[in-house]
């Protein structure tokens, strides 16, 4: 991962950033997520907002109205050119993501790309490339990985208090709202596959989805897909804009104990202490299971804000040279995910009929 | 299915069964469920319980003290040469419903069988063949057909009042109890598979399944399974012996409203007068998406008994030569599906490790 | 409380009973709960039921036909005239449980009544000091007493856990059934006053409770009642047949942990470890207080049935003259309780208008 | 109540509010809930914020920061002075609620009052004179009136679908804020009591609470309040600052239909077509109750913002000469019950040891 072989030398050839001063910011795309960027930039310490980047000169205004002082762009290039400028983040739709995401990178910036990072797989290693040349941080708003419960379970798997894991199972559906361009597997897989990568580590080698596009015409509106993990861990994931009610659920069967991870609950976090254990046949046609339930466990979770959380291990990456927890790698495995899941998809889409 | 081309000619050759006698029914297998269909049948008006049939002495035994008076027998034949046996309920496991079933037919008694009815589509045909040429009925104990808030769903579809059927979406899971020899595809499926089928009237033609052994090497204990059906509503189905709770819940969503259906809740079905409206677009590239969110109804629902409410249906329609719900056609195309999701994972699982 | 002071004298003045022996048990009133006490009874190892007693023939023709060779009667004086009953259970209604328990206790038979032990507290100790008198078990079905999420708070009450108590909140309430001669507070009140009891080991020097006759002139519907413990324990309840739905719900907090026992609930005990730290002023008009907020632990709970628990203790405490833990004590303080409530609730009535 | 008997005649002597001109509004106080007022005042149409106001220089530094060009002052008086001001905000602790309101009335200025708008019914009386004497409108700032789900409910006994109401339980409860002046009846009954004088419109001629200081000395956190209404309807109010979760429930029960009224959950209003049908007796001794149970509706419930709907409906009151729905009227006979309550309360505390 591109984080991974920073070395000190090449560090060095960064143009010099120094501790001392803040670090100058500046946000492009003020449409649905750059505003709370923008609002969580405003409370980070050791950051300045330089510039407020947006085509539409009337989101402009209103942002020029309640941030006065800060400068204000139509122009992506006025940014670019302002040394002023350390970091660029970029809250723009998918498909400007390569171009500009590349032309802020080549300019010498710290670049910070809303999710997904990039519309390819291949388009994404490019981006990489670019980063790792110019020496720069390249991370992507992967949000999920800096929310307090999905660490607390980050945190049981690194302690290994699960024991093996079997399998995890996700829903993440609501009523809406579907997006006029993109099905619902890029508008919300990446959330949970982003989740699944940090806890996990290691990349599904079997994908499959299936879906159908419900309400609009070639958009898929709900999907499932199955993954499969060299370790042997098996993932299901259902996504869907057409539902009841809000469920962001997951769970997680290991074989010392099972979690439940319901991000809409006040208690995110239940461990379970339930499990099977199977004793090992000693002569041919016997076996035996015990089921074992004992207590369950709310954890108390940090309430802190995943967004301040990540713009600060952004910051810190830039400063320290660290590698983010949503390193530019990861970003790019979730992307090839998402990219093999629509494919998958798309083969279902057409083989049936047989 | 077999039972819609019964003919008054045909039936006239039944053996001469008389509305005025009570119906002598005999159970065989008085393992797991058998005990539940004698304790039925004794509740049961018109019906004579005429035999309790088991391998098992101690467990006749038992039987003995609970009713005494009830003829018990370890043969299977014994029960067929009495002729105050009008009708066989088999209980026993699912590897011996075929013989037995066959044989009980053959002998000319109206056949009940646990379900599923026979462990693969070609012998479950083979019964149905057996019962329409001796002209009896047959019929398999899918319990949840005749369940009341399986019914109300039906009744909700019948009157056409959640629109177009988009998807459905189940889990049936739990922690155990593992089966020894079968996957928990065999052991839940069939469950779903029947509502699916009572539900929708029309069987899928596309099953994929995905699944895993966790606990005991070679018996799959979780399993995601996805139907395609010709109308093109998608239905998925998870089920697992690993899970941190129960689960027993299915999600319809249709054009007009959505349905969850809690088999563990107190309030079992819940109607959600929700929907997005989709405009057919004038102009190209223009649409226009309009999301409806109104009250949700928790139904009252019944709480008869399910099982009553199946062994009425049965000796209804050997009286009275009605098509029961749990018909035969109905069990035979949920053998053939669990027979196709089966097949399907043991695909997968050869199919990766590319 | 009647049997703490047995004596090992006085014990020796009782009619030899051996333990070699099975307890010869009859059963009086076979309307409501009846039926459970005779189903219990015959699972219980040591015990032989020897008469089933009601007053009506009809009642007593379909328990004959369900345990055929059991002796009935309509007399109750043929169950005290048989020698071989040692104890005799009393499942009538509470008007007739004076009456009944003391000739029972008379004709030198163990006494066990149903909830509540008497109309009022005054014939509470005459049936107690009968009993002692007489030396012969007199015990009370508070069988919430028994029931396994009780003696789990109790546990965690014996070992401190949850720090000096403040208050203890409860509803008990659900749709019907209304009584035709009793308050609801007769009816419902000694389920959560034997809780509280057990529990606290004091009984409270304030009662006051409030209510309305909403639905039957003359029947309270709906009550809550305020108790005073003399430790400073505040205790609420509140009890009605009128609720959209059932909720049978206990909180109780202490300084150190909070405890939900919610008996509807597949987690009934839920401890929270939570609570507020105040640190004693130094300097006057000052103060400091923290809140702590930590996990939620839902405990396992055992799933023992609370009627066999209970039973069980009766023939321990005939054969080994231990005190059971709901003795005649407890059973006496809960009716002075209820006695209290519903005179608090009548003068509350009258009060009215000022 | 104050609003009622505004005549024309009177009205006409009020100083000529135009109603071309924006109204002027001072906000005063801005330490807790202060804030939101500010917030929601620069949202309303019509309205201009002429002054914040606090004794606090560091507090009016920040707001000069948030709202540049907005004048700031630390004296009460300057805001009283200033002709543009027509409508003064009173946001500070409630010990100061009478001298301060009462300034701003005979300054000529219209009035809001943060709840409880006086810290005693005869201050709230003198302060309700005024403000006649004077023609202004003063208002106190009963937000829950204005919350959605509080207005189904009205709605709903607007339109007596719940037919005559017997009985209304209240659970307010949540760990902390104790408050180091005030007990948790003045911090928190006045929030039920406005909701239940909206609801049912009519006076308590009863009131009875009970509590106790479990933490800090003097300081009843824990209270249990039960009132009656003249129209019979009985009330019990709930109220704690200790308690292992948040809970905010009010269950309304009538002869028709039960309504829960749950604020923390995402379907606020659930209705139950439940109820208890009793046949009037014809003969002595005879009576017949039969149980009801239908559908449960949860109501979509508008999501508008109550403190909006309530500055709305104060400057609507201002300029329409409107009565708003948090009229003095209602906020009077909140402190009176308040009031009550806590007198209630002290006596309870010195009877008790009887």
């Amino acid at each position: 991962m591109a984080m991974d072989d920073l070395t000190p030398n090449r560090a060095s050839r960064r143009a010099g950033f120094s501790n001392n001063h803040d670090l100058g910011v500046a946000v492009v795309g003020l449409g649905y997520w750059g505003p709370n960027l923008v609002r969580a930039l405003f409370e980070l310490e050791g950051v300045r907002v330089t510039h407020l980047c947006d085509a539409d000169p009337t989101r402009l205004e209103r942002f020029r109205r309640r941030y006065p002082g800060v400068p204000t762009a139509t122009e992506f290039d006025a940014v670019l050119a302002d040394p002023a400028v350390d970091a660029v983040l970029i809250a723009t739709p998918v498909f400007t993501h390569f171009e500009l995401a590349s032309r802020s990178l080549r300019a010498g910036k710290h670049t910070f790309v809303e999710k997904p990072l990039a519309p390819s797989a291949a388009t994404a290693d490019e981006l990489i490339e670019i980063a790792d040349e110019m020496d720069l941080m390249l991370m992507c708003g992967h949000t999920f990985v800096y929310s307090p419960p999905v660490r607390t379970v980050k945190e049981l798997l690194r302690r290994n208090e699960l024991g093996d894991i079997y399998f995890i199972s996700s829903s993440r559906v609501n009523l809406g709202l579907h997006q006029p361009d993109v099905s619902v597997i890029w508008d919300l897989a990446p959330h949970d596959f982003s989740i699944l990568l940090y806890w996990l580590e290691e990349q599904p080698d079997f994908v499959s989805a299936m879906g159908r596009d419900s309400v609009m015409p070639g958009i898929t509106d709900v999907a499932f897909i199955d993954l499969q993990f060299p370790s042997g861990i098996l993932s299901h994931v259902e996504l869907s804009w057409l539902a009841p009610s809000k469920l962001r659920r997951t769970v997680i069967v290991g074989s010392e104990k099972m979690v439940v991870y319901d991000d809409s609950s006040p208690e995110p976090i239940r461990v379970f202490d339930s499990g099977v254990v199977y004793k090992n046949p000693e002569t041919f046609g016997e076996y035996q299971l015990s089921y074992r339930t004992g207590d369950i466990v709310s954890l108390k979770v940090d309430t802190a804000e995943p967004l301040m959380l990540e713009l600060e291990d952004f910051t810190r990456a830039i400063r320290e040279r660290t590698v983010p927890d949503a390193h530019s790698g990861l970003a790019r495995d979730v992307v090839a995910l998402t990219e093999a899941a629509e494919d998958s998809l798309q083969r279902m889409v057409t083989d049936v009929g047989v």
